[in-house]
């Protein structure tokens, strides 16, 4: 952890704000605080700042903060994901929000199996905690919005435009497509709605409805990679390329 | 899986091979596999081809193969790596193989826990099925070299120079430094070594000794990763950069 996130409604009038469980053990055992030390602080979707240690033992930790840094810009990078099994998906959480996306959309697909849906990894006490664990490694604190679909063609067609700003559409299709940096070179600021597909991919007709709502298929040449490895491969890249 | 990688050992001189175990369950329940139909082989470290499907069963299946595709050639990446705690090792593997490595160099560093090598993830019955796995999902045959270094300054001073024949040499480091891209334009038909360090970095002297041994540091910008995300990240960068 690189920066304790804490939520706006945990710190007092004064800056005050008490850490227990899991993160005072961290910031006593692994960070090594004590009293008069400072640590990176932020508060979730807000400022960067310092906290100092006023108390601590391994169970509380008692920190004054002053959040007077930037807040971090949302990242450039909206992600539409065919939901993975839950195991992948609990997985990918934190990966997501560490590399850095303003918003995930989890949709259904005609390869996606239906009880994928039916997990507590969806659940946003489930996962928020996953978000906030990969903004500390990364040192941000916006976390991604999270909205989840089950009618794939209601969402491309008429939610779509409402959830992402992001003009520039790509989809990774396996094979033949132009490179995420070729599409990407040439637009100013861009902002990029990145679709990544099931495991055995999309279907013809799904395709062809994301390509119809602007989606441009890119690939990373001719390796087939499992979801989870193709959706971080995809995510740095695309970061790289608009030098986010 | 996209390919059924063969050892050549179990390649009869009529192209003959029997898959059972996963293997067969895989070939007849997912591919769908039925006498008469073709499948894609690859011979372990050799030429691509197809096998045609004589008998099936779900526990048994016949295959004639012929090997008469191109044979693939050896990724221009090797990845020089302090060797991660032995569950993201784990899961590293097959990650790392199907993204395209030609050679895995697993080292000591300060960071790096001691009991870190005293796992059964580093036996090569345990990690050649995974890599296996990879180049499976990737359609590759070429299966990454191993080696595992406990002694980090012997490696890089004395050892390196016979394990990886890269000239270009990447370390990456959060903060700073170039980014990937700009390292790698200009120079032709790069092959790169690349080296990740252990969660929390190298220390000082590792990154002195890296860089005296003609490591340039890169970086993926401000955000700092954890081991397993940096290096799927930094692989997809490197490899989209050179066009491998």
């Amino acid at each position: 952890v690189n920066l304790i996130l804490i939520e706006p409604d945990d710190v007092g009038p004064d800056g005050r704000t008490v850490l227990t469980g899991v993160r005072a053990r961290h910031v006593t055992t692994v960070l090594g605080a004590e009293p008069g030390r400072d640590v990176r602080v932020g508060l979730v979707d807000g400022a960067l700042g310092v906290g100092v240690v006023e108390e601590c033992s391994i169970e509380r930790v008692t920190l004054t903060c002053r959040f007077d840094g930037p807040t971090p810009k949302r990242p450039a990078v909206d992600l539409l994901l065919a939901l993975p099994r839950p195991k992948v998906m609990q997985r990918l959480w934190a990966q997501l929000s560490a590399l850095g996306v303003g918003r995930i959309i989890l949709t259904n697909a005609e390869r996606v199996e239906r009880h994928y849906f039916d997990t507590h990894v969806l659940a946003r006490e489930t996962y928020r905690p996953r978000l906030i664990e990969g903004l500390q490694q990364a040192r941000d604190t916006r976390v991604p919005e999270v909205t989840v679909h089950k009618q794939f063609r209601v969402l491309v067609e008429d939610e779509l435009d409402g959830l992402s700003t992001a003009r520039l559409r790509l989809v990774a299709q396996p094979g033949g497509a132009a490179s995420p940096r070729e599409v990407i070179a040439g637009v100013p600021e861009p902002r990029v709605l990145l679709a990544v597909g099931p495991e055995g991919g999309w279907n013809a007709f799904e395709l062809r409805l994301l390509e119809s709502q602007g989606f441009t298929p890119i690939s990373l040449g001719s390796r087939t990679l499992r979801t989870d490895t193709a959706t971080v491969a995809l995510l740095a890249i695309v970061h790289e390329a608009i030098g986010d």
